[in-house]
């Protein structure tokens, strides 16, 4: 897809440097852009109004603050000047005939509600008695899910199928899509087209749109264990990753600072383990909440539980578990990774990862195996013998391995696949085929991806993705231009590279500041992976995302500003 | 002051490295704190039982996470191991007989309301009823005014007395101080010595403060300017304010991006100017509430209309009043700084300050004087006229000098004091005796307060305290350890620097973001501007700011975490 370059003003997206105030260079960078918007626009609307059709930029009518701005861009679009209006006593998101998914369908039934209060859900008072008024009106959306079995019921996996395609003409626009997978994600599309124009009328124009992900898994990681999250928290995130049609919730649970998830085999953990065993815990009913929450928006729910290492808050709950540290000849009392000599620690984790396996649903689970820190292991004299008594030297990651195997055997047999950080794969432990390796260390990325797809295991980056590091300006622009397939390697092996990951550590981050400091960063992610290759104007993309974190403003995300400016509806919360 | 070194972890506030987790860093840190917290807590409390009184140290009884924990730390302070309890069904904050104030006090009786609510807005439903159980009880806290003027009806000023003296014994806790300013802080102090115990009970101990404000002058900048900040932002920022005894809201209303101040004499100024006229702008009641809501906190409120650069939005609204820029022999379109040499210009500036010293009541005015680009006034031919007959050559600090000598010398006849930032004073401005000049430059800072101070004129300091810059990490640190005093002069000299100001400007923050950014790493700007040069213990502050940071979350203000952990309550806005 090409970009008809008119309105790129690439000195507005500038990073001021540090430690200057950099008014000036602000006001002269806001002026250059509202002159140009302002002069430039007559003339593209001119070409679009000549075409009939304006291919792939919308820029041209964009007077208001809250008019069009797609995000993620889709992968083929065409737009007229044409525009119907919407009429929110009227307009209807229906099932379409043809379709497979009916009233019954709950993922849909739940959607179309969410999508209308997206739209008119400031207007739909006033409106509700209104009659038809206008010459070329727009009726209704029809959802069309085309294969036999619509998925209503089902959750949503890596092999979803979340192509979709719209149009929208008079009387009425089609949504299409295989299943409901796609119809979510075109319904957030479809509501992204609806704008208001200068006497409050809602528009959209005549659109047609081809759709799909170039990668299939599109996730966030939130961290509850450095600081608890409150599900109010995970639910808005929720909320505000569907917006940006994100796939994968990586939930890191549980780490050394807290173990918040509640297990019913394991009730200690969280009662021992958590920040509080009452306030500060998942229950059985949290976690499904999620799930269902999750589900809904077509959002797979992948949690991590991290071993051997990262378990300072297991053991607090299970006796044993952990490997005793030794200062010279005696315990310390304090404790390491999880200890692997014994067959108690085994057991625990068949039946711990027994209990997760039907709790969660989808078809993988984060094992984590990441920053294994040996040194507790050298000092313990039960653990050395060991080491002599397997042939494994000195070499602690010839133990961790050890750990590692038994451990995926263990989650093999609950039917499961698993996620593991590259560690794991770094260390020559033997995975299963369908094992994704999940690179995060920024430092020699591309060898890494290089490696782990020439070995033929599929992976995923969060590498360039760590949004926990903050710094001054504006650093989505820096994750927007990283590309996922920038490596050396075959075909075969870009192939293998399924997705990524925008991980948001919790070291500095809980319920005050976590939502404003995620979005709008990680919409950058968001777009690079759903977006064609080519999608890299980032002086384009700052235009969209500005009107695109106001849409998420709109919609109750407290998503932070790019720079200087202002939303029609700004956050009404504190 | 002296601090009992027993709990320091300086470990345990190190920032982590870029780019690697550090998971594991953290949690040895945390270990190794919780250790010594449960190991050395009986030591201190055996010492403190031993002396009847403890010096300056809290740390020992702090089993709690919501313990007490004084943010920013009274100057002269003892405490005992004896606790009372408070009842809230019974409890009560009143007039001392013999103050001056009584309940038509309104500052008082709001404050009372609200430190009530504070300390037990949460229990005093289901303890209305309940009868005094205990055997020890504090039954009232007493607030004496002394002074036959209690300043019940005035406004806070550079000169208010804000000391006071806190008594803490059975069967009343006396607050002394001179006026209502004193005796806001003290009863923030007060609040911030209840705790609960184990069961729930409030407490309080037996404690004997005498405090007062090592600087005058402490501030918050707030741009309301490249975003339009909601009222509610600005007031959720006031009592956060008070939480950490600021006394002053610097608000930078207005900027080159918009101009949200609505003036009656001048409406076209927001009309024109504002990015809304309607929603994006203070009205005269939105200012009045401001100040009043500020002035029930013992915070000043000087605007800062910044001139003549940074004017952008100004001359949306006022025809001629900034300088034409011309390109080559023609005017180019855009603008620069206020036109210097038509007489239309000051006769704008007159009835506008008119206005301005009318409508905020504090002595002083923010005049701004900062970064004014000269380009636009040399592109202009008429200004290099001017230039020529005033004998300025090509030194254009001069025309800058005459614009902001007269506009002094406006202000100066409304009887307003004025601050300006360094530049005026830089560029050899003749200021009045009574001129604040705020150093804002970090690059030679202490050259500048060795010069501003030299030449006799009271400073205040901004220049480590711009938290709109961000880095990964506790920043707060860098912010804690600042000396303002540490730059050469004599004693005479070190006098004049009366305060310091944290500046949050507005790039990148707005109504979604703002709170959470700047508490509570402002927090250390408070405690570094309030309690006495030798509080510098980072170990030790880190302790009290987790739990002053949980209190602020506890009463409403989404303030951030500085590092793993959590607080009993957390935030449950979004």
């Amino acid at each position: 897809m090409t970009w008809v370059e008119v309105n790129a003003a690439p000195e507005l997206i500038h990073t001021p440097p540090l430690r200057l105030k950099q008014k000036s260079a602000d006001r002269t960078a806001l002026n250059t852009d509202m002159y140009c918007l302002l002069k430039c626009s007559p003339l593209i609307l001119a070409v679009a109004v000549c075409h009939g059709w304006l291919f792939g930029d919308f820029v041209g009518k964009q007077k208001e603050l809250d008019e069009i701005s797609l995000w993620p861009l889709p992968q083929k679009f065409q737009s007229s000047a044409v525009a119907f209006k919407l009429s929110p006593g009227s307009f209807q998101i229906v099932h379409a005939k043809q379709s497979s998914a009916g009233p019954s369908c709950s993922i849909l039934v739940n959607a179309f509600r969410r999508y209308f209060e997206y739209m008119f859900g400031d207007l739909k008072k006033h409106e509700k008695s209104r009659k038809k008024v206008y010459d070329s009106d727009l009726a209704e959306l029809q959802v069309w899910i085309t294969s036999a079995d619509p998925e209503c019921d089902g959750y949503p996996s890596l092999q979803a199928d979340e192509s979709y395609e719209l149009s929208v003409d008079e009387p009425s626009a089609v949504l299409k899509a295989a299943n409901v997978w796609g119809a979510l994600r075109g319904l957030e599309t479809f509501s992204q087209l609806v704008y208001r124009d200068d006497y409050g009328a809602n528009n959209i124009n005549k659109t047609d749109i081809s759709d799909f992900p170039r990668f299939a898994h599109r996730g966030i990681l939130l961290d509850s264990s450095r600081h608890f999250l409150p599900l109010k928290v995970i639910l808005a995130n929720l909320e505000a990753m569907a917006m940006n049609k994100f796939n994968v919730f990586h939930w890191h649970i549980v780490d050394d600072p807290s173990f918040p998830y509640m297990s019913r085999t394991f009730p200690d953990l969280s009662q021992k383990g958590a920040y509080h065993p009452f306030t500060h815990v998942y229950t059985p009913s949290d976690v499904k909440m999620v799930i269902e929450f999750a589900r809904m928006r077509g959002i797979r729910v992948i949690p991590e539980f991290d071993t051997p290492g990262h378990t300072q808050s297991w053991g607090n709950g299970i006796k044993n578990l952990l490997t005793p540290c030794y200062s010279g000849s005696s315990p310390s009392g304090t404790f390491g990774p999880v200890n692997p000599i014994l067959n108690s620690s085994y057991d625990f984790m068949t039946q711990f990862f027994k209990e997760i396996s039907t709790v969660f649903p989808d078809a993988y689970i984060h094992l984590g195996g990441d920053e294994v820190d040996f040194s507790c292991w050298k000092s313990n004299p039960d653990i050395k013998k060991f080491m002599v008594q397997q042939g494994f030297g000195t070499d602690y990651s010839k133990l961790e391995s050890f750990y590692i195997q038994r451990l995926l055997d263990i989650v093999a047999a609950t039917k499961k696949g698993y996620m593991v950080w590259q560690e794991v794969f770094d260390n020559g432990v033997k995975l299963k085929d369908d094992t994704v390796v999940e690179v995060w260390i920024g430092n020699k990325m591309e060898e890494e991806l290089q490696n782990v797809t020439g070995a033929g295991f599929t992976t995923i980056l969060s590498a360039p993705w760590y949004l926990d590091y903050i710094s001054y300006g504006q650093d989505w622009q820096r994750y927007y231009k990283v590309e996922p397939l920038n490596f050396p390697g075959t075909d075969a092996q870009k192939k293998l590279v399924i997705g990524g990951e925008a991980c948001l550590w919790g070291e500095y981050v809980d319920a005050t500041n976590l939502t404003p400091r995620l979005w709008p960063r990680a919409s950058a992610v968001a777009e690079r992976l759903w977006s064609d290759k080519s999608v890299t104007d980032v002086g384009n993309a700052y235009k969209r995302l500005v009107q695109h974190r106001c849409r998420m403003v709109k919609r109750g995300i407290p998503a932070e500003p790019l720079f200087v400016g202002h939303c029609r509806q700004e956050y009404m919360g504190l």
